[in-house]
């Protein structure tokens, strides 16, 4: 039960797409993310996804469209909707969502990292 | 599924102590709420309480110790630990917590509110 500060926090990624526990509660999980470039297109079977930016700009592209996201903002993607972040420049991102999320969802693949807590 | 902006929705926020409701996903509230003053001594039963500060500077009061809680800065307050939040100067707080949660936890009062979504 400390105060975690997130910029501090992010001082302790070097790798982008390795998103990193930073807090627990009610079964979720706090993670931050550096992104930059395209991920895979995926979806969760049983999580919704909360991706808040805390600096940059992300793209959310979905099948029909493209949200851009912005430093102060944040987009629920709900569980089942396939999804690919993108982002031009490095994105500094905090995600709320279950524990049990994966990062490439029912996808799979070289790119499912195993989140470690910092 | 759209872009919510944090400092769009607080500007829509007129009254002080009142949690709205702004996102929910896996049973779980996003709510902003601007705080000033001191709350009231209250814990959760069955639910642990994170927050994240976006503007400005709270403090937690445990009965134990005091946690100041700066802009870009998150506490998670778990089920069961009396808290009791405080600030000098207004602050805007984004909280994350089960749907359930109840601002005053049991102890209830005439500052419970039900949250609104805005």
């Amino acid at each position: 039960m400390s105060v975690i500060n997130l910029a501090e926090k992010f001082r302790q990624i070097d790798k982008q797409w390795t998103p990193k526990i930073v807090g627990e509660l009610n079964g979720q999980h706090v993670r931050l993310a550096k992104l930059q470039g395209e991920f895979v297109w995926h979806h969760h079977d049983d999580e919704d996804e909360l991706f808040l930016v805390i600096d940059g700009e992300l793209e959310m592209q979905f099948r029909d469209r493209t949200e851009t996201i912005r430093a102060g903002e944040f987009l629920i993607v709900p569980r089942g909707v396939e999804h690919c972040p993108r982002a031009v420049a490095e994105v500094q991102v905090m995600l709320f969502e279950p524990a049990s999320t994966v990062n490439t969802g029912t996808a799979g693949g070289e790119r499912t990292v195993d989140p470690e807590r910092i």
